[in-house]
Parts: structure tokens; sequence; C-alpha cells
């Protein structure tokens, strides 16, 4: 039986202002429920409007589909919401490569980038205060899962940055192309804004500004943020690959 | 001053039906519109909603702003709507490499990989017919103005490929590192449809099965199609310029 307060809390949380102030968050679906308990996230609650979910979700509560769809953020809610405790996340030093975000603001992107993070093994996503939530419900979709194996954390860029003594490689229009460039076994990769770019504070901070070539006719278009973070991290790691 | 006929071509061609039989398709915004004209595409019909931009825009004609709006796929029209004739595209069997798309069906897949091809200058770009239609709205948006550069071609694609004789590269979640081939001066490169890859048919057909290494922990998920897209036509352009 779930209660008013109860339906209350989890649709606030659809709020960043919530989610901060419970350290909770909400994802939907069987299969992300699944790839967070699997990393051993906590669950608040679980909840299911089918009985034969319960034998797979111990301690899920079973609700009506009306309640579930009140507590949803899907027009078609499916069929299980987990509210999970945000985990601890701690900056951790002793890594290759890192990847750092200033200010993407998209949705899809930070998603994106959180599973190509996965995906070539970069364990720490630093972004911006100014960067998007990464439980907004539409980041977390688009994460597929990798939410529960990448580290987020959230800081104050600029600061951060000066405390690096590895190099720190930004991605620019008119940076030196990275096909040319010997990218070292540890470093920070620092992608920036979908309008602006890297930001000129940050800009400042950077020791080697790379840039992916352009084979086609010339024109003003930059590649997306999520695309060019993709070529840029295989650009890391074949560098380490055909070295070993 | 618009009729309601025209209104309702408009409108019609918001379907893929309508599109074809009357060989049109409609774009929204400057941007587009001036990349669309720039590159010698025929307009059939602008519409502005602002007599300013009738200086800028020769042969537009003014409508009211309610007018726009009702022949606008947006909520929020951004002031001019550009009714264009198809451009007629042949294939051109003169490139070095070219994307063949295997049942690509999301638009901001397909358009992204437009915008990747016209980055990596990839002249042509094949799709099965199954593959979904560029001039959906929501394709071209994605685009960013390339789909003025990049020829779109739908063919029956395992008779188009049956009659290749460059090798045929496909991405598969088991094929072989990238990193480890030496990719040839001309060939194609097929990718596959999101939930499922490269279909039984076309796999036939693939004579170089390639993959991305994965870094992390190895998890089932794949790298979405237009991302995979992107590190592999990187590879494509790298492997050019560094034999050079």
């Amino acid at each position: 039986m779930v209660t008013k307060n109860q339906i209350k809390l989890v649709t606030s949380l659809q709020q960043k202002k919530y989610r901060s102030e419970h350290g909770l968050f909400v994802v939907e679906g069987k299969k992300m429920v699944n790839e967070l308990l699997e990393v051993g996230l906590v669950p608040f609650k679980l909840f299911v409007d089918n009985s034969h979910e319960l034998e797979n979700f111990n301690k899920a509560e079973l609700v009506s589909a009306s309640e579930l769809k009140q507590m949803s953020s899907l027009s078609t809610p499916n069929g299980i919401l987990g509210v999970f405790h945000m985990r601890s996340t701690e900056k951790n030093e002793n890594l290759d490569w890192t990847v750092a975000l200033d200010a993407v603001r998209d949705p899809g992107n930070l998603g994106t980038i959180i599973r190509l993070c996965d995906w070539f093994g970069i364990k720490q996503l630093i972004c911006s205060l100014d960067t998007v939530d990464c439980y907004n419900p539409k980041v977390l979709q688009a994460t597929m899962g990798s939410i529960a194996r990448v580290d987020v954390i959230y800081v104050d860029l600029p600061n951060y940055l000066k405390t690096m003594d590895y190099p720190i490689y930004g991605a620019f229009m008119d940076g030196e192309n990275v096909y040319q460039k010997k990218l070292p076994e540890k470093g920070v990769l620092v992608m920036g804004n979908e309008a602006n770019g890297i930001s000129e504070e940050i800009s400042e901070l950077i020791t080697e500004r790379i840039a992916i070539p352009q084979f086609g006719e010339v024109t003003a278009e930059s590649l997306n943020v999520a695309t060019a973070t993709a070529i840029l991290l295989n650009e890391v790691r074949r560098n380490q690959a055909i070295q070993k």
C-alpha cells in the first residue's frame, strides 16, 4: 500500500532540488533497477504493479497500475519504479584518464558520455557545477545502466583542474590535430558546452588544445559534444593499446 | 497570400507518403533554408512571417504568424519555412569510402550519421529501404544542414552490396579489433539496426567483421549506432591520414 505522501515524495524527485534534499533518485524499468542493484546501490523503495515481480524483487511493494502511473515520469510506465539512495562518490586520484565536462547541458549528451566512459573504462566523470544533473530521468535513461559503473562527481571545475599535475587536454575547433599527438598514459580530457565550447576561465587551464580533423568541405559546424567525446576517448585508448 | 490548399499540401509533407508523391520536403529556420539554397537546392515555396525577411529571401511569400504555425511541425515556428524539391541523387561509384545503413530507425541517429559523413568527407550514404526517411523533419533537424552536402540514397541493400568489388566492412560486437586492421583506401562501412545490428542477409555479404574494443568491465551493452559510426569513420580517416 503506497501512501499519498510517498507518491508526493516520488514525484518531487523529478526535480533536482528535491533529489539533492533527500539524497534519492528514481529509475524505471526492470533492466535499470537490476543494474543498480547488481552494483550494490541501496534501494529506498521499489514499486511494482504486477504481483509476479514480487518474487524477483525482494522487498518490492505492490501498487496498482494507476498508482504507478502517478509516480512515473513516463507516459507509459514499464512495471517497476525504483527509488535509490545516491551513491557517495569520492574523487579518486589513482586513475589513468579522467573526463571533465564544462557546462554540458543536454541530458541526452551527458547520458551518452556516461555510457562512453563505461565502454572505454573511464571510472570517473568530473562535471562542472553547471552541468546537467546526472540523476535527471532523461540522463539516466540515456546511460542505459552505465550510471551504475561510472562515478559522476560535481566539482568547482576551475579549482579541481588547478590541483591537477597531469596534462589537461581540451577539445577546441582550432586545436592541434589529435592524430599527431602522442597521448600520455594519464591525463584529463575536458569537453565543453554544446553552444559555446570550453569557457574562457577553463581554457586558461588547458595545457594541450586538441581537435578532430575535418575531411569534408570545411563548414562552421562542429561535431556534437557526445560524438566528439566518443572519438577522443577512442584516440586515448587506441594510443595506449597500440603502445603495449 | 497562402491558400488553404497550400497549407494542406505543406502539412501533408510531414508524412513520408506525401513527400515521395510530391517529391517535396520541408525545412524550418533561417540557417537550414540558407544552407539548402547555398548548395543549389531548388525551393518550391518559401514562407516568412516577417516582412523584413522578404529582402533576404527572393520570392518568399509573407504569411501571418498563425498561418505559419498551421504549416509548421514545431510547437514554436521560427519565422521561415521552406518547401524544397528533393534532390535527384545518383549513385556515384568513384568515391573512396561509402557508409551503408541497414535498417537504422531512429531519426536522431540518422541525422547524426549524416552530419558525421559531412565532417569526414563521405559524400554518399546508402540506406536500406527500411531505414528511416532522411526527409523526416526530426532527421533534417539533427543533420544541422549537412543534408545539403551528403547524398542519401535508398536502395535494395543486399543487391547493392552484391555489385561491390571493394571490401565490405561491417560492425559487429564480436568482430575483429579495428585497431589491428589496416583499413584500405576504398571500402564500404555497413552499420546495423539499433536493436538487432546487421541482419543475417546482409551479414553474409560482409567481407570484414570489425569491432570497437571495449575497455571497461565487459557488459552486454553495445555502443549506440551513431557513436560507433563516429569512431569507425575516425578510424578510416586516421588510417588514410597517417599513411600519407
